[in-house]
């Protein structure tokens, strides 16, 4: 099985070549070069060392083949996939320069993004039972979203906007700036392009009866409520957006804030405070 | 004080950058376009919400002028400054779409090296009265690593290798591949550059016995030991090159750990296990 | 007045860049350096020879202050603005060279613009007292989207999706992929995300009827249909979504479409055939 | 047939590639990765839907095999071919996937050449039967100058100075920077490389007529004159150097102009004012 | 006197920007930021340590403001200027980090164009009373064109061509690979451009009477001649285009070869084979 | 035998083919196209005009390969072997034009790395018999360093520094930044990462001395010493640390300074003042 991508590789080659050009700097890897001959081979086995949720092989994998074409490289799961610890992702077989050069950047690149696919998929299974979706916020490693948000699909999450672009989100500082919802929503539905769905920030009740009262909007954004509060919440928008929960939901309170009925719980610390997975490269030569 | 930075403004600039253009994508900030006026002005408070570690100021606040150059930025506080919960560490006016826009990238940078640089400082204080230094590893998020890097420097920690190219890091696999200690220090010693430092992994008191007996390292990267067999092994070593305690060392392991009697520790939790530090922008209108 | 853009200019920046390396080459402009002299100052009026709708000035002059920031720019109009011929749009004083040798880059820049700025004004007019919209498409020049879509605002037209990244469009294609309409309604239900809006292509009545009978999207693309078949359409829907009329709608034809009742009207030529603004250079020598 | 083009694909990959991201975005084609199977296959004919002149096959397809190298490509027939509507230019067989998502930007390219190279061949017609040469200037979409020459090459046309580097033209700005035509024309003697052209743009006869008196001229380029005037100038040059019509040349002009014996004729419409060519890809499931 | 430069910065600014890149690496200038605080200020003087000509003051001095906009920079001498040993050529004033820290960068890149400008001078000297023009080939530092053509300017020589596409040069190989001088001048005269010079390569006075017979070349170059088959060959071409010695002219042969009234003589060695120019930056703390 | 390399190809990858790109230009090679059919095959063999070291196959040859993957090349020698003149170093066969329009970029690469190595290969012998190794200085060319290195070691040298973070070298300017060797070796002391080594300049017998004092260095740079007082300082060094000769040693000057029992000699020239190695591509067409 090689590996296959939600990802094009025309997306992510750019950030793995400049990964591997970070770690090899001018003088490449002198350790390798000093003690490993050009001619040996290895075979190498990518493990898990715990158990988890999968993501990002073929960027990872990318990583040896680009430094060397002739590492043979073959999949043995597949991206979004539960594993156990000790089980084996992936088997790699060439050169031994090339498999140890490229190691880090393959473990560092795949270490990241099974560790926010594993975070999502504790997360989607703490909604089990309610119709909550977990998605992720623009709360990523600068220039390294693409592989985040990815990540947080592989663990069975959704992906909220991928940037300022592609959605309006209406938070508290933009209602200041303009002067209230009311000239907040009648400004939007003024400019809006009409592929571009809206949502707002509410912080209280109150608010949001006024949204309610004045519609235009795809969803609205419960900041920071409480679980009763969110129940409540969601009894009054009857359905008539969709409502996500989102600001200070700790790991513990997902159940109760799912419960609550919300569709959406969103979660940046998915993405700002990732638990790297432990995954390691297991040598063996010939 | 305007801000200032260990890191070259040639340096950070270009991952700058990619993340404004990441975030903004090809329609730019849809929201801030059509909620704010371009002619709008404000004053935005960056305000660390919890007690940790300054780092990232210069690259985060480059966000702000990048996007505009007409935001005016002063610092009021340095990288590597403890700070409490709600200090002010920087003041920005000007354009308020700038800043709105701008917000995330920055507050993405400096959350992340904030959070290196708290957790950092947290191990380095767990070390005192020891000589132990707490030093990074090369598991840092992938084409970031100057950032990484630079943020455990704020938190009073040193650097490891910063690639593959300014060292000589001989590991498990690099003797497997090479057939042993003997040949491994004897193939460094022939090759080695006059300006490149060697280390060697070992993972036994007899291969740290092998090693003193051939000589030849600058430091010796004592790998997943007890606590009690590093001071074994500090004492072997008696000095003659450092020690470096590595591998499985959890934030209430390093005092002991230090404590043994160790010249470094590496944790190459403090950047592949980041937890964001939290900060924010809050908005007072003109 | 400073040229203001609706554009960043982390976004357009190194798309000038680009264009100025392409006009120089590696040997530069070697009749403005054999004739010209470096002291040499001039005052030159960048004057519209026809009326239209102004785009692009932002960017256009930009080019002249990137070969020389001594190059002062003076704008007497901005983008959006209607003109007639012999408008002056904008004065530059300074270096002669500089000014000689960004000339080309900047009206080839602006000269699109403003082209597909004008056309669109002119079909925004033709649907006067109607409430259809004017929208553009992917049909763009590659790698100018963000250039071709800005100049379509300008003019007064809405943009359709900016790629195929911020909202789902199913074509005929897709449907055939997937075996039918019910499929595609049913597989986008399950998989499209909570910000990203929903349109289906139809290209008869009876396609329509399933659609509404579906439901699940946001708006419809009538394709291909004649005005009457277009008002039929319109009369179905009800604004249950919006609808969009799209497919070999020439510049004659855009009244009747608007006044069939349609919501949309997305014409590729508006940025797949532009026909260059005329604008010059009028150079004045001190 | 593989696609043979006279562009290097070191020249245009980095503008396909730029395409492809600029369409795929952050977030990848959501419509056909949500209605799409990985595992799904088609053949796709790329058809004209018009009668043409054929350029920028080899670009065009490579954005297929660039998203995916499964894709396998099949030309029917080369650049600079005469087509019928409803010609089959190639054929496409591989993922469906690929073949979906690149299907824009390959049409997008492929539009622009192909109309480029139609509206030349057109011009180049008219010119049957006299010694004229159609040529395109600067005036082309900025950074893609690359495709828009090679277009007109594939139409019949020949190119101007691809920049400011690769030739000398004095226009009149720079005649009125240096003093006068005498002036001019002693300086370009003094400082123009040895392997460098040297073109003088005269509005009237008098200033053609000091050209002549001067010398030192490759080529004159006669603006904005009436063909009897064109006409006149053939006559007074008598072959000592060619001449070149330029300014105002409608496609119904262009025989009168070249009946007037000039030996080239300029157009920048050819490239400022294009013209989409209607091509189409035609799906076909398996 | 700020440093004027016959190059735009948008041509050098990314090489240079390279150049400080591949200086610094990940880690920066680790001797200067352990040494010297960031408040300290310092005076330098940058200083010919030999005789010679003086090129590329304007690229490298902006290594400095590139690395820290803070220095000020003062020239007291052009580009083209010859000088004596111990002429202070500039002097830059401010942080003493980033002076130090650029200053190996700033030195390549002035030591080579100095150097490929000060042999272009005495090659132009062994000239002085004859016609002949030195000119340089494309036999430059890969990537450093613009820079190694511009050292030759400045040295007073002149510039073949740029590059493949800016002139055509029919070498030995090309005449083999059409079957002759014949074929190859009828297949020039057909496809060549209009504002393209041509120039023929041969190594016979045979062959060169074959080039006369045919004509359509606008120059010759005589390859590999002695001294008085060149003078032979100069009185049969009578003037009637360029001539031009090549290869192997060492700088003792070159009065020779230009006594035989050879209009142009290229040396290779001017770029492939540079002498560094001994330039150095004196300090002076404050 | 296929070219191998001790450089990555994701490091020269974009040297080459920017120096491919510099050469093409916009237009292409304008004499190969317009002279060679496409079709036309040609055998052509890479050949050493000299006798010398050869160095920098794999990327010269990739030049080929990259315009055209239909070019085979095959290699008869490696990296590092010395040649006699007229040895035949890899055959290239395919596509006449991609042969003849990359020959002078890889010519160019391989003149330039082929001469480095062969000159320090002469310092190299000048050694043989002492324990001096010759190392390379950071005088590179701009954005070409690792080529420069990669062709030293090569030469059978060593390389010094590749850049300001890979090391620390304390020059007489640092010293006099810091007020004295005292207050540089005890900053370097407190502040130098662990495996970092560090070197210091020293002019004079005494400055030696107070090194020898303080301790704390891994190697001494003596700089601009005479071949006796060399002799003095590496007594008194006693192999403490490295002692590195640098400043003004010619190439009659090596076997005296080596004799003196240094452990290094650097020489800026072997990288700033490179003589081209003859190498030429001969044609055979079939």
């Amino acid at each position: 099985m090689t590996p296959h991508c939600g990802l094009h590789e025309v997306q992510y080659e750019p950030i793995v070549r400049r990964a591997l050009e970070e770690d090899l700097g001018r003088a490449g890897d002198l350790t390798t070069d000093a003690l490993v001959d050009p001619q040996s081979q290895a075979v190498a086995h990518l493990v898990a060392r715990e158990a988890g949720r999968v993501a990002g092989l073929a960027p990872a994998l990318s990583a040896f083949t680009m430094l060397d074409p002739a590492v043979a490289v073959r999949c043995h799961i597949a991206d979004g996939a539960t594993v156990v610890a000790a089980t084996t992702l992936a088997t790699l077989s060439g050169p031994a320069r090339a498999i140890l050069s490229a190691e880090r950047v393959a473990l560092n690149l795949l270490g990241r993004m099974c560790g926010i696919a594993t975070a999502t998929a504790r997360a989607v299974a703490a909604c089990r039972g309610t119709k909550a979706t977990v998605v992720c916020t623009r709360k990523t490693a600068p220039t390294l979203r693409i592989f985040d948000k990815y990540a947080v699909r592989m663990g069975g999450g959704g992906n909220h906007r991928f940037g300022l672009d592609d959605g309006i989100l209406i938070k508290d500082n933009h209602i200041a700036a303009v002067g209230g919802i009311d000239a907040a929503l009648a400004r939007v539905k003024e400019r809006a392009g009409h592929m571009v769905k809206v949502e707002i920030e509410v912080d209280t009740l109150d608010q949001l009866d006024r949204v309610l009262a004045l519609g235009g909007v795809d969803a609205v954004l419960l900041d920071n409520m409480a679980s009763d509060t969110l129940g409540e919440a969601v009894r009054r928008v009857k359905g008539r957006f969709l409502t996500e929960a989102s600001g200070g939901i700790t790991p513990d309170r997902i159940a109760a804030v799912a419960a609550a009925g919300v569709d959406l719980i969103s979660l940046g610390w998915l993405t700002h405070s990732v638990r790297n997975f432990d995954v390691a490269l297991d040598f063996q030569y010939r």
